[in-house]
């Protein structure tokens, strides 16, 4: 029996779970954090109230349920022993002999992390729901109080970085101020929101062509959000933003810059790079340990173009598939291939019928930018229950401007104050 | 221009709301401290992973939207000043003529109030994706232990009560360990879960024929749940629950039991019963207020019966109609009529194909009944947008035995510990 260990149920994870999920004489345990798989690319919607939590996530374990050879366990890896070939969970050691570590990225607040309690970045359920709580909380604050200065200050929201995460934050509060909440209040104006997107560098969206970006910031423009370029955040508060000697007021601050690996990579003493990714080899391997693989976001591959990968969707998927591959053919004896990322395009959505599109050299904007970003992200949501469940749901959100999930839910759930010496059961 | 405030934005306090929207002169603020209406009927398919929050939770705002004259505040209200006709906020006063107090009532622990902790109630959204993370959380720790001890534990579930609310979450939680998850787990079965349902008193569903609970015991059963009668339970704490002499490990406890009013009514010194509801004339007012009316789940009404009114969704709604109409009358210079409250029959459900009827004297049980239940619950589930939506995850949930929203979200969202200072912004 062969004992393959995969840490982490992204997309990297799951796809190599997927590929060895009935392969003779292979074991596979995957472990991850948190009991479901998420559909990050659509994260943002259920932070914007378009979808619920369930829409875009799934049990780990139901998702593999099929796969004999597959077992799921719920915990944290607390820490590595490569030459003994044993992983220390929580709930005790787990032996391998393969590693797939797969353990993603979380947002990096370039050293001052206490701003993180002002400004919760995008990555998790957990923070989806803390920032839909934050928006209409912001809105409901509004429209109680009579103070006008509190007011402004409830009505602004101010989004740290200008990548697409950060564009389609903007634009979602943007377009729900502009349509979805328009009638709803009485002693205010949801359409008189300031939304303002902040971009360190000289240009938002420097991933695409500065043409893509120019529309894009144009359609952003259309749905009142306006994009302050060369505007690094120096502070962040209660109360708001510092840009250098500038300061907005503002109750909601969201975090969509830097991005850090996961630390099970430092800590385990392999080389990383800046950002704390794993260097990996051709093959995905960590030097000496060609049985230990670090995929998706956790890795720094520069084989193939010269700088690393980008944190992306395609290539967690596209790895996750070549490792299970590489040790398959591992086992009937064939030789290694060095990975290779077929780049299928980029894109990213502004709104609700707006999108930029960009394969090779051919660029797109607009409504059928926005067409094509909608069919790949329902074609990708498979392994989803309720992907017809969900193209309804946006469907009518579609024709009514609706946004179907507008709940606060708070953090407390119980009516008494706790005790405060004993721990809940888990 | 006639002020009415009400406070409390559930079944009572919204058919309140919609009967006095668009009267001319009158003037509506509404009071919650949630942002939504929940459609508490089914917030035990949210806590069984069935639905999601949003499916049956719509935002009181949105649902209020189209009246010009209603106005909603999110908030919560402190105290009362009958004399001076005065509510005082957390964000201010609010002066009325007319005040409508539908806040409902909340778990009782019976003086055990430190029980809340190990035994979560089923109000609100908060407390039903609290059970949910609980009860998902305890399989997965069974699948990671090596204890039989402690899986034993792990795979307790203990129901205190035998209300419809318990008979609910008990079928629930026996369904999904028999169908939903069976092929989900490598080192547990969950087939062998232990479910156990507690009534103090000799038989469940009191409010029922014999008949019809002899024949929900027996569902009950084939869903491998022990029903215990008179099992008054003595104590609750982390490792589970004791019954005088007897004791029985569990990881999970949920309560169903006792059920009090909102403490508003005692605080503003009114005459109440002893669950805390107040007693109203039979125009639903308060004695020596007659611009004061209490309803719903926070009123003690016996003029009918002798016995007071159940709080029930039914009485709710009537409640909330009748006052509407009698305020309308009386800006009319009509006279108050008494309230009546037409009984249309009671219902529970087992699973996902079983029910009980009961209307007047026609009793009903198994596939019909469930179909009635069904139409019943479709029926009111108005006013949200996504009816539809529902019922096609029913119908997925129905065939397939699956249950989409089977996700742990855990509380914090931070990544980082938080400095124990700070407040974090509203």
């Amino acid at each position: 029996m062969t004992r393959v260990l995969i840490v982490g149920g992204g997309f990297a994870g799951m796809n190599a779970a997927k590929g060895l999920g009935g392969v003779k004489d292979v074991e596979v345990t995957l472990v991850d954090r948190s009991n479901h798989h998420l559909f990050q690319p659509l994260l943002y919607q259920v932070a914007m109230a378009g979808l619920s939590p369930a829409d875009i996530a799934a049990p780990i374990r139901s998702m593999l349920s099929g796969y004999r050879n597959v077992r799921v366990l719920q915990g944290e890896i607390r820490s590595l022993e490569l030459n003994r070939k044993v992983a220390v969970a929580e709930f005790g050691e787990v032996p391998f002999d393969y590693l797939i570590l797969a353990c993603g990225a979380k947002h990096s607040y370039f050293g001052h992390d206490e701003w993180e309690e002002y400004a919760p970045g995008l990555k998790s359920l957990e923070q989806a729901t803390e920032i839909r709580r934050r928006v209409l909380s912001a809105y409901e604050a509004a429209e109680r109080t009579t103070s006008a200065e509190d007011r402004k200050r409830y009505l602004t929201f101010v989004i740290v970085g200008g990548g697409p995460t950060g564009v389609e934050l903007a634009g979602a509060i943007g377009e729900m101020s502009r349509f979805t909440l328009a009638k709803d209040f009485r002693n205010i104006d949801p359409t008189q929101a300031r939304v303002i997107l902040l971009e360190a560098g000289p240009r938002m969206l420097p991933m695409f062509s500065e043409q893509s970006a120019a529309k894009v910031a144009r359609d952003l423009e259309q749905l009142g959000v306006q994009v302050w370029t060369s505007s690094a955040v120096t502070k962040i508060d209660a109360d708001g933003v510092e840009i250098g000697a500038e300061r907005i007021r503002a109750a909601t601050v969201l975090w969509a810059a830097g991005v850090q690996a996961s630390p099970l990579g430092k800590a385990t003493a392999l080389e990383v790079d800046r950002q704390g990714r794993v260097v990996v080899e051709p093959d995905l391997s960590v030097k000496g340990h060609p049985n230990v693989f670090v995929l998706g976001d956790q890795a720094c591959f520069t084989h193939q173009t010269g700088k690393p990968l980008p944190g992306t969707a395609p290539v967690a998927m596209q790895q996750g598939h070549y490792v299970a591959r590489l040790i398959r053919d591992e086992l009937a004896n064939k030789a290694r291939q060095p990975f290779k990322f077929v780049d299928k395009g980029q894109m990213a959505t502004i709104g609700r019928s707006r999108a930029i599109v960009e394969i090779g050299r051919l660029k797109m904007a607009g409504f059928v930018a926005w067409l094509i970003w909608l069919v790949v992200h329902i074609y990708y949501l498979t392994g989803f229950k309720n992907r017809l469940l969900v193209v309804l749901q946006w469907a009518w959100s579609y024709l009514t401007f609706h946004r179907g999930a507008r709940l606060i839910v708070n953090k407390e759930w119980r009516l008494q104050t706790p005790p405060p010496s004993s721990d809940p059961p888990k």
